[in-house]
């Protein structure tokens, strides 16, 4: 069944893909009418840029594939709640609804819902605890 | 004289491009050092990316330039104030410091501040007329 758990075990997907190369492991895909748009994983190590998170490259790249500039039928699906900087970077893309895994707790103080496009519907909670745990692993094992 | 003055004069050259190619006129240099190490101006419309304002363009290019992650000594000279998903994305860059010319008035409730990285220096109104005008005359011939 196409539902949020099929969408957040793919962006969990990704996460392990990250996790593989040694990235903070977060991962999303974009999905447009059932069909996943776009996907991709945090690189910030990889490219040595601390801005290329999974949804900023997400989001071009779902422009790049509809050809157009708005994602207002759109769906991004991500493990982590997205940063300041990606929900500040959805406002623009006019995305339709953002559905994430487990909370930000390094972000808890800034509300994400104050950057959102008005119109953007913002969901979290979709497995949560398999969301958190990649996470945990991650930090645990690099200390 | 290399002051804030000088640099706000690059920032707007690059605005003056993004003008030039249909682009809302926003431009910036990074600086460290007394030295230019990026510039860049807005390409939302050529790039078909809404998130491809001059300051994020920057960022990278300056991270690479450097071959460093953090931009700490380094300074950011934009005309027009930075929207969230810009000034959010400095966050990550951990940058020195940030001069802007003219406030950004469509996003004026959300208070920039609350995202910058706590070490970063953030100062406005630095050739206010200069930057605002760019941004008047763009949408005044848009009309």
């Amino acid at each position: 069944m196409l539902d949020d758990i099929y969408f957040m075990n793919l962006a969990l997907n990704e996460a392990r893909l990250a996790q593989e190369a040694g990235e903070i492991p977060i991962g999303c895909v974009i999905v447009c009418n059932e069909i996943v748009i776009a996907k991709a994983h945090n690189l910030t190590q990889t490219l040595n840029d601390v801005t290329a998170h999974a949804e900023m490259q997400a989001f071009s790249a779902a422009a790049e594939y509809l050809g157009a500039k708005y994602l207002k039928d759109c769906t991004l699906y991500v493990n982590v709640e997205p940063c300041p900087m990606c929900a500040a970077a959805s406002y623009w893309t006019q995305i339709g609804k953002i559905v994430y895994g487990t909370k930000d707790t390094k972000h808890a103080h800034i509300d994400r819902t104050i950057l959102l496009h008005p119109k953007t519907v913002w969901v979290g909670g979709v497995l949560e605890e398999k969301s958190a745990k990649i996470m945990q692993d991650f930090f645990q094992k690099k200390r």
